[in-house]
This record gives structure tokens, sequence and C-alpha cells, in this order.
């Protein structure tokens, strides 16, 4: 008999218009699960290894975020945790991890456009950042760098959108206002179990802007490994089942090229990770009227 | 007949050991709410304006965070948000208000030590932020200046423990990993309506630490207040029920004193806030082995 935890965890819109959580199934010789078409339901709670991964097989509508808005705590990210990113951003390379956090709001599907509000319209700055992304699956505190992989839900891609005029600048040097706007961390498609991801520091992990490669790494390059950083983040510090961790991303955004490249309207996004699949976001600028 | 809406939200644990939501009931001529004995229940979802405010009368046996775990959502922080404490860090006074963000486990409540891990034991910085804290009651997004404050669930004090080594140096520059510790962010006792307190920026503010005033302000001081601050925020990201947002803090802190006045194991902070009440944290060094 095969396993009843899930192998690729997908939140979807099913036929009946209705959303659930379910197993991805992929076609034969696809590993990108954005290409899933079908799903087998999951029963009970995704976080309880006694969830249920049943035998009925719903059709998929519509992939959305992986996570459920209520099944989400806190959503932490690291910065500067690429060597060459480090290197391009003209930054040391940090000797503990960088953290900053998004807000629950600012999470979004693998296919959601990347709305972009008037008020950071006028200035350039608008960034793409690649990341694997860890998701916490049970309480961590103090946890050792042996066993941290141990409290890791899955894993999958997100791309930490930034506008680097108001990250760098008017945030007054911190981060996260310029990082945090709603859907400005598009990831998905789904969350891959460890049992698929055994070393989630050897996968090769890219951007492309209209179909141009701006990105292409490798997460061997991350200067703080995924189970270092939940080690060092436990301190203290009680992980919780739904955080987030974003890992940061390595060399080639926009704002480390020669000239910097900043994302406009209209530009799709895509992601990659490998033995994840895809996101493809479509930066859409809003037309609400600015308050500021 | 009198509203059947809270006045002074509490979360408690009763005399059967079951912890509920209540609205608190004041001895006569108490304002304190953390000297409150007894609450009446309240039945169904406190952010529903339908949820009620029962007869049922109930013991107060311990005053817990006034939100549980599971209905806050992100916790947004101001820094540098009052003009004699901007003074006194040497810092410009702010053009737009300075966020960061605390983890959802950061939340404790009035009366519960602040743990102090052993991994910021060692470096001097530990301080206290006394803070008029806002919730969120309502899904706000491009909310106006003279609208925001439809959208406060109520308001409560909190304290926002920070360690200046680790906030200002450590962290690379981003605060969060020196104010996100379990039980940084204790807050209550309760959450006052704004039926209460219609003017928020007009309000008494202060910390003593083993009963020595050392802040002393009034949410007059305030930069961006906090109609400001939730119209700013809403642009372009979604505010939703349990968002809370310490809204900075006045003159004063350890780390302004000549010469600085770390707190130390043991020390009592007590923060009050007129109109809410107070509460009293005691700093409790943890024995927990460090792994940096």
């Amino acid at each position: 008999m095969s396993s009843r935890t899930f192998s690729r965890l997908v939140r979807f819109v099913a036929g009946d218009g209705k959303t659930y959580y379910g197993d991805a199934i992929l076609p034969h010789g696809v590993t990108d699960v954005s290409k899933a078409l079908k799903a087998k339901l999951i029963e009970g709670d995704i976080f309880n290894a006694n969830h249920n991964v049943t035998e009925k097989i719903m059709d998929i509508r519509k992939l959305l975020s992986p996570l459920a808005l209520e099944d989400i705590k806190t959503v932490r990210c690291l910065g500067l945790n690429y060597a060459q990113h480090a290197k391009e951003s003209n930054m040391p390379i940090p000797k503990f991890p960088v953290v900053f956090y998004k807000p629950v709001t600012s999470i979004a599907g693998p296919s959601d456009p990347i709305p972009v509000h008037t008020i950071v319209q006028s200035d350039p700055g608008l960034d793409y950042e690649c990341e694997l992304v860890a998701i916490i699956g049970k309480e961590a505190k103090d946890v050792s760098e042996d066993k941290a992989l141990e409290y890791v839900l899955g894993y999958t891609v997100g791309n930490d959108v930034s506008h680097r005029e108001w990250q760098l600048k008017k945030g007054g040097g911190q981060w996260s206002l310029g990082k945090g706007f709603d859907g400005w961390a598009p990831m998905g498609p789904a969350i891959i179990s460890p049992k698929l991801i055994q070393d989630p520091q050897s996968l090769r992990i890219s951007t492309k802007v209209n179909g141009k490669t701006m990105q292409d790494s490798s997460t061997a390059d991350m200067i703080f490994s995924v189970a270092k950083t939940i080690a060092f983040l436990s301190q203290g510090t009680t992980l919780v089942p739904g955080d987030i961790l974003f890992t940061g991303t390595p060399q080639g955004v926009g704002m480390g090229k020669t000239p910097q490249q900043w994302l406009n309207d209209g530009d799709v996004v895509e992601i990659g990770l490998e033995g994840v699949g895809s996101i493809k976001n479509k930066v859409a600028f809003s037309q609400t009227k600015a308050k500021l």
C-alpha cells in the first residue's frame, strides 16, 4: 500500500467551483506540478501526519497558493543569503541570517497577478527574487541543525517581489514596507514533501522575465542552509505549523544588472525550482488613486 | 437595553480552568482592567459585530493575551514614531512610517514573564518600549485617514521588548530579529472598544521598571497617528481582522538614558495606558543552552 500522506500538496479550485487541498497527480513524463490537471482529495488537517490522501480524483480548474490564508502564521524571509547575490548588492556576507517579514496577505498563488499600487508606480525599482520556500509543519523550538529538517512540512518556490526604492530608502532602512504589498509573495505550485526532496541544498533555481533568463543558480550557493536557518531562528522563538520561510535569492536580480532592469506593467515573471515546478505571475499596475 | 458588543475584551482562564473571551467587569472606582475579577462571557466571533456579551458572569482566574494565537494574523510595529524618541535615538524624523514586524508567537499576556534566551544574555541591550496597540477588526484596503478608525476593533497596551545589540547590529540592520523572541510582545490587559476611546491621540502612556518611572509621555507626541498609520499601511495592502499594530514608543527607553540602562533578570516592567490599564511582566533569563 502506498503512503497516505501527501507528496505534492496543492490547493485548488475544482470543477465544482469549490476549493480543496489535494495531492497532485503528474501526467506521465511531467515534473512541473503547475501542469497537473488532477489531484487526489486530501481529508483532515494537512499539518497532522494523520491527514489522508484519498482515492477520490478531482479535476484541477485553478491552482491556488498551496496554503490558505487561515493556515498561514508568520512569513519570515532572509536577505543576502546567497554569496553571489550579497556581492551584487554590494553588501558584506552576513555573519547571522538577515531576517525580515512579509504580511500573510502578501502570499498569492502560482498564476495570480502581482498587483502594483499607484504609490509605488512612480518610482523605479520593481524587482523579482526567486526563492526556495520552506513551510514549517511542526512546532520547533531550540532545535539542532541536524534535526531541523524534520520540522519541514515541505518545499515550494516563491517570488519575493520587492520595490527597491521603498525597500531601501523610503522605508527608513527597514525592508518590509517595500516587499509587503498584497500578492507580493506568490508561491507554489505545490508544497513538495521532504520524502521527495531529501536535500534542499542542491536544487536549480531560476527566474525568467518575458521568457528571458534573469536568474539561474543553485540552492547550493546559499550561505545559511534551510537546516541552519531553522535551527538559528528556533533559538528562543517557537516556529509553528504554517510559518513560511523564504530563504533568499541568488544573483541576477534587476537591481544587480548593469544597467538596472526593473519590472513593468504586463511583464510576466516565471520562477522555477528543480523538483517543485514553476510559478508564472504577470505584473499588473493598478489604477487605485494614491493617498500619500 | 445596553449594547451587546464588548467594551473591554479580555481573554481569561476561568474558575473551571478553561479559557474564554469575556467583557471585563470593573469593580467600583477601578479603571485598570488588570484589576478586574469578573467578566461577562462572550459568545460568537469577536471580530463579528454580532458577537454577544451574555449575562453569564464568570470569575477571572488569570488574564491572558486578549487575542488567542489562532486569532492573530500579522503583527506590524512602527519605529521612531514619537518625536522625542526619534531625537533620543539620534535618528531623523521619518517621512513615512518605519515598519517592522514581530512573529505571532511574540504576543503574550499581561502578567506573563518575558523569557530571555541565553543567546541574547551575553550582550548588553535588553530594553522596554511602552506602546499603544491597535487591533484591526475589519478588512481595510485603501482607506482614507478620516475613515481609518472605523476599522479598529479596539486598543490595548503593549511592550515592544527589544534587544538593541541584536536589533541594531547583529540583525544586519533589520530590526525584527532582536525584537521577535517568544513572549517579547506582551499586551493587554484588555482590548478597549473605540466606544470608550474615541481619541487615541490624547492618552498618557508610561513605563516603570521595578517601580521607578522610566517613560511617561502622551500619545499626542506620535508623529503618525493611528488613523494616518492605518490609512498609509492600507495602501495596496489589505489589513485583516486580527492584524495587530504596535504604534511606537515615546522617549525614555533604556538606550536613550545616560548612562544606558538595560533590563536584567528578575526586573519587573509595568506599562500603563490611560483608559486601558496596565501590564506587568517579569524578565526571566532562561537556562537553555545557546547553539550559535
